[in-house]
This record gives C-alpha cells, structure tokens and sequence, in this order.
C-alpha cells in the first residue's frame, strides 16, 4: 500500500502523526478548524504540499462549523506557518469556492486531487533525468509524507525505481527535526530502495569524493527569478553541489511557485523553538545555560539551481516567471 | 578553574569522561594502557591533541607494566584511531625515550607540557585576528577538551575574550556526537562567552546572511600542500565561507602536521560505528531496517584555507611546508 499523508472520510481530517515516525504509525483524526491549524504548527502533518491540503481540509471544517467566517478561518490557517507558499494557495482554492457560495469540502478535495496529480507528474518528467545506476542525495522529507502522496523529490525517484532504475539514495538526516532519518528513510525503507542515512556534515564528504550522481531535493517556496527557499541545510548541499560539478534539482508543484516573490529576499524563513536544537525527545543534549537559533529553512540563489522538476516539464531558473504565467492561464 | 581534558597523578591517567558532558561530569581513572586505547576509541578522550597526549601517558604507563615493550604497547595505541596525526607523534615521543632508556613518564610529562604551551601560543597568535567586536563560527570542540588546555581554534578566543574583545561565538552542534552542543557549547558556558548552537544545516545560512565574520577550526591532520583533515563537515563550512567571502582559518600545534601526508589524500578518513547515526543520545531515531555511513572526519582542500594559525605565527597554505620543516629545525 502506498503511503498517504492524510485523508478525509467520515466528515474528519485523518493525518498520519508525523512526530511519532519510524517508531510508531499513529493516525490522528481532527474534526475542527483550531486543530488543523495546531497539527501544521506542531509539525504533525508537515511538508508544503501537505500543509497546503491540510490548509484547504481545515478550512472545508471551519465551514461546517458554527462561529467562522471564510475570512477568519482563513487568517488563523495562514497564521500557522510563513514560509511554504503552498499552504497559503490551498487556503485560498476553499476560501474561495465557500465565499462564491461553492462546497468547501468539494473544492478541498479537488485542491488535494490536484497536488497529488501534480506529484505523479513531477515523477513522470523527473524519471527521466535520473540515470541508470545513480546514486541520489536528498535532504529532509520531499516525499509522499511531504506532499500527501507521490511526493516531489521522491516521485521521480519512484518511478525510476518502478521502471527498474538501479538507485542507492543518500539520505540526509535533517537536523533539528530528523525528517531525513525519520521519514525519507521510512518511506524508502517500505518500498525497498536501497539507501544510507548520513549526518548533514557528511553530505559534503561524499559530493566531494565522487559518490553522489545527483541531489533532488523540494522546496517551500521559489520566487519567479528561481530563487528559492527549502528545509534549513538546502543551501548548503546546492552550494556543495555546484563546486563539485554535480546537478541540483529541486521538484515542486506549482503551488509552490510564488508570482509574489521576485526574489528570495521576499521570502519569509520561520524561525521556531529552540527547544527543537536543545532537546531530543525531551532530553536535554546541550548546557542548561546555552541558548539555540534554530531557523527552519533557508534560502538558496537561484545560480545554484540546475532545473526545476515542474508538473509541465523541467524549467530552468529562468524560465521559473514565464512557467508560473503560462499555468495560470491555462488553469484560469 | 580552568577546564582541563587530562591529567596524570598518584600514578593513575585522570580522563574527564567527554561521553558525559554536559549532563555530569565524571573523571575517568585509568592505569593501564589497554584502558588508555579503550578511552581513546570510545572517545572518552577525544580531540587531537588530547588523544595525543592521552597516547603519551598510555605508554608511560605500559613501562610500568609488566609484559609490554615500547613497540608492543605503541602498536596497540597507534590502532585506535587512525586520522588525527598528533596521536601517531605523542605516542612516538615516549616510544623513543623508552627505548633510549629515558623515563617514559617524564617523556610523557614534557609532551603534555610542550602540547599546552603550544596551544597558549596559538591563543596569542590568533588573537589578533579575531576583531572587536566579532562573531565566530566554530565546528565541533577545538577546545580545552580537545587539547588538554586552551584548546586551537578556542585559545584565540579564550585570548581576544580576555583582553575585551566582544565576541559572539556560532557553535555548529556537530552531528553524530555533538561535540558542538555538548562540549564547545559547556567551555563557552563556563567563561561567559557569549554564543548559541545551531543544527549544522544552519551554518550555511547565517554565513549567507552576513552573521558571521570569521570562522575557525581545528584540525586532525594537516599535509605539507595545506589540505588538512577535521571533524566531518568543516569542509562543508569551508566551501560556505569562501562562497560568502568569509576568512577561514584553522588552528593546529605542531604534532597535527604530518610532514609525511604530501596533500589530503594522503590522510585516512576513519569510518566509525552507523549506530552514531542512527541513535541520538542512546533513542533510535531511524527505520530499524535502514542503514548509515559514517565517516567521522572530512578533508578540506588547502584552497579554501586563508591561513593556519600556529604556535610559531600565522602561516598560508603555501607556507605549511616550510613552517614544518622550520619547527623541525629548531626543535632538534
């Protein structure tokens, strides 16, 4: 069975608790508003695809609750999280539809069929620049945990290992929140894709000693001159990437793509808890007296960018403005 | 009280146990030299020139027991870890007074002696490098702990911060075993240092940002060409700080160069346990099927270095031949 990251039935948001992975799979089912916007902060369903849907279920609940308004619901949603771009367009797809008197829950579930759509076909145009053998490196969780199914970073990985691709992926770990360890290698773990979890620091050794083909990795947000903002450590690996003469690609929906931002100064980076670098499952690992920053993404220049793996095809950096404007008005 | 990484008396080598830090604080008794090779492979020493010195007095101690010669004894502590060079020259520093029927323990004394005089050297040398005010950035321990006092890349700081240099120190936490979070983070702690920890991810962000003005390192091996080996990923934040236009500058006494390594690749990488990886703080944090690769240094090629600093003064890369071949000279 393939992983999903949620689900709706039985008028309730299913969200498969992200926190709780590898050691357990706990399915938490949220049936108001306030919980979908507590369940994106607290990183239980995580991922900017996936918030997004999250965004567009919670705000299908807040329309059958009593004592919202699109517009309120709205707010406290996009309150939640500033950096992916996709939460603000899945948000939008159901306000949008409840205001002009549509079913919010209609128009949640077709904003979620898109984005899964979308992966599938981010996996289909990405196969293809994955060679046979290859050794891929990717950072954090892009995958179907991330974006509700498929996933970005890993779909094209996927379907090269369905069409017999011969890959090894190393997976970066991902610290403060381990997503590399915890979930990419989880899901890789499921579906038998051979695979070594790395700490951040060692990604450098090994672009350097010739044993990464490619990094793929996703992103939270890409301004329209290609810059582009992804899960803290991005910009180094892209940096790494380059002075080694390896290809750097990131896969994203077009929700992701933001006609707003004309660089990646425009975008914001949530800074969270420092608990999240002082602490391990509640155990203190560093001196009483330390303090932590802890920002939870990064910015990377578009120069360092190979491609994007877009749903309409691969787009370089700067093609990123004309591909946002050519979907908008095929989708209008 | 200063922080001491060692020290020998009542005939018993005295270890802080750096496996503990920062939760307690344990002092490890030992008078055996198997025990003296266990501490330094399970890393209850660690750090160049500690498990140099730790070397040392490994040996004094097996003159004191029974059925060791110097070679057998020097065997068994040359074999614990293979990267950092200093342990190869304080285990040979003894070796050879025992042989010429020196005593060893007095061999082992001025060993220790000459590492912490070396390292205070380093601390007036860099000192003036480090502007008023500045922020650092540093990766794992180069600290006292690392190098029984002062430490390498800490004595310029633990200098500038005494003569009223404003400093503000970056401390990367230094996936797998932290050295950044539990070690470097306790000695600034203790001082007063202003600083706060950061995943490893972060580096490359707030080198991007412009918070950083300078970075520096240690070093556990440096070849006669300027590249030198270090904990993993230093050369991760190497490529980051000549990328943002950042001086990088690594600090090392004399027993880290090895005249014999002509450039990196002359330097062995050691590869440790993949259960450093996987656990954190002794919890599974990985799919139990998964796996991981672990190497625990990374070698920096000379060109992103803007200087070594040494006891005897600032040096180039291109001047690391000659600067060893100099102490040489004088200390013969």
């Amino acid at each position: 069975m393939n992983v999903r990251a949620l689900w709706f039935s039985r008028e309730q948001l299913h969200l498969v608790d992200q926190r709780e992975l590898p050691r357990r799979y706990v399915v938490r089912r949220v049936k108001r508003v306030r919980d979908v916007a507590e369940a994106i902060r607290n990183m239980t369903v995580r991922g900017a695809p996936a918030i997004g849907v999250a965004g567009a279920f919670g705000m299908a609940l807040a329309a059958k609750e009593s004592g919202w308004t699109a517009e309120r619901a709205a707010k406290l949603l996009r309150s939640t999280r500033p950096t992916a771009n996709d939460l603000f367009v899945g948000v939008e797809a159901v306000r949008a539809a409840w205001v002009a008197g549509h079913d919010p829950l209609d128009a949640a579930e077709r904003y979620r069929s898109r984005i899964v759509e979308e992966c599938h076909r981010i996996g289909e145009v990405g196969a293809p620049l994955i060679d046979n053998p290859s050794r891929v490196l990717t950072h954090c969780n892009a995958g179907a945990l991330a974006t509700v199914e498929w996933g970005t970073a890993l779909a094209p990985l996927r379907v090269a290992h369905d069409r017999g691709t011969d890959l090894f992926v190393w997976v970066d770990e991902t610290r403060p929140m381990l997503q590399g360890s915890r979930l990419t290698a989880w899901e890789l773990a499921r579906e038998h894709i051979p695979h070594a979890i790395i700490a951040d620091n060692a990604a450098g050794h090994f672009l350097a000693t010739g044993e990464v083909d490619l990094v793929l990795v996703g992103a939270d947000r890409i301004a329209t001159n290609g810059d582009f903002a992804n899960k803290v450590g991005t910009y180094e690996k892209a940096v790494l990437a380059r002075e080694n003469g390896i290809p750097f690609y990131v896969a994203a929906p077009f929700s992701t793509f933001d006609a707003n931002a004309r660089t990646g100064r425009a975008i914001p980076v949530e800074e969270r808890s420092d608990r999240e670098v002082l602490q391990l499952a509640g155990q203190p690992i560093a001196p009483r007296r330390s303090v932590a920053r802890n920002p939870a993404f990064d910015v990377t220049p578009a120069r360092y960018v190979t491609a994007f793996i877009t749903p309409d095809g691969v787009v370089r950096p700067r093609g990123v403005a004309r591909a946002i404007e050519r979907h908008r008005t095929r989708s209008t």
